[in-house]
């Protein structure tokens, strides 16, 4: 899973039957050191992830595990928002 | 999922025949700020977006989650033209 | 899809036995704007290419959809001989 | 698989009901001559691994093979603990 | 598939019990010209693969359509050792 930070949304009124109601988020991808990169994911989303959220987002197959969105032609979903990130040194982050 | 924009199309005659009547689309893939990125899919289209739109492009096994696509093989699906990008400063993109 | 360039062909008498009969091609990714990338794969086929030919490649479980190699560890598979690809400002190649 | 270093972990308790009891490490990339990449992923662990232990990390829908875990939206798993890694000139990396 | 070299082998003993008995390849990918890339992948082996010899690597599902690698939580396969890769201007590679 990737580490990204929440920016925004993506509205679309013409799509795929399948994709009514589904949420789409723009998330900024972070790095180890918690830095911002210049990478991003359009990522569907199961947890109701706010802007400036730090959230975990899965790529590929693993983004239709969920029931309600085993039928979707979906490659990203933020799984979880973020708590804290700990690494040896101390707290990368922290909600 | 990934923010593009439609470029052209790619024709070919010589193709599996699971591929009849799949229409290829060039699509160039736009960041998280609006810009193009020199970075592009050949992805089918089963929402019928035209050059210029802004579109969602889902990559892997995503791609043959349609019925109709689910014997193809396909990699990329664009599912969706994309209407706005809205972040915390405002739109990014608006159709 | 990616686009590529049929550039030659790689054998193996040592393999797994699923693989008896598949051939091999070398191809080099093309850009969007019809240029070579210092990127390739090696991707089985399905179509007869032969060098110097356009391609498109799909990857991953895509190259695995066809009855016949959908129990071979392939990644990539040559599904089409590209005809033309036309953009806005005109055909970026014609076969 | 990658090699990977254990840095630290991610916590969240706002997350998918199927990843409850999943223990996510962050874990930095190692290259192929024992040195350190400026990538990382965020994976489930199924083996213990502990902060600075040599990992091997599978990415995408190898993740989800064990069956404890074919339920979870995961796209990365720490499935060994690295003892060594050994190439002609060497020891690379001896735990 | 990819072209690699194979550079040395990682061993680990506490794995996931479904590893018992895999072998895995540290292998160093090889470009379109023959150079070696800073880029690597540990792969399991079903072909008998040796130090500096040249191998298929299979990365993804792929790596898991052979019977006895089915359930195991592999990303990557070494699926055929190499003869030969010949281009238009010669060959590139003779074992």
């Amino acid at each position: 899973m990737r580490i990204a930070k929440v920016l925004g949304t993506v509205v679309s009124t013409q799509k795929d039957l399948s994709l009514q109601g589904t949420k789409f988020l723009l998330v900024q991808r972070v790095d180890h050191e918690g830095q911002l990169l210049p990478e991003y994911d359009v990522a569907a989303d199961c947890v109701g992830a706010g802007v400036d959220e730090w959230v975990l987002v899965s790529q590929g197959s693993a983004a239709r595990q969920l029931p309600e969105y085993s039928q979707r032609p979906l490659d990203a979903l933020v799984i979880a928002i973020i708590d804290t990130v700990s690494v040896a040194s101390g707290r990368l982050y922290s909600k």
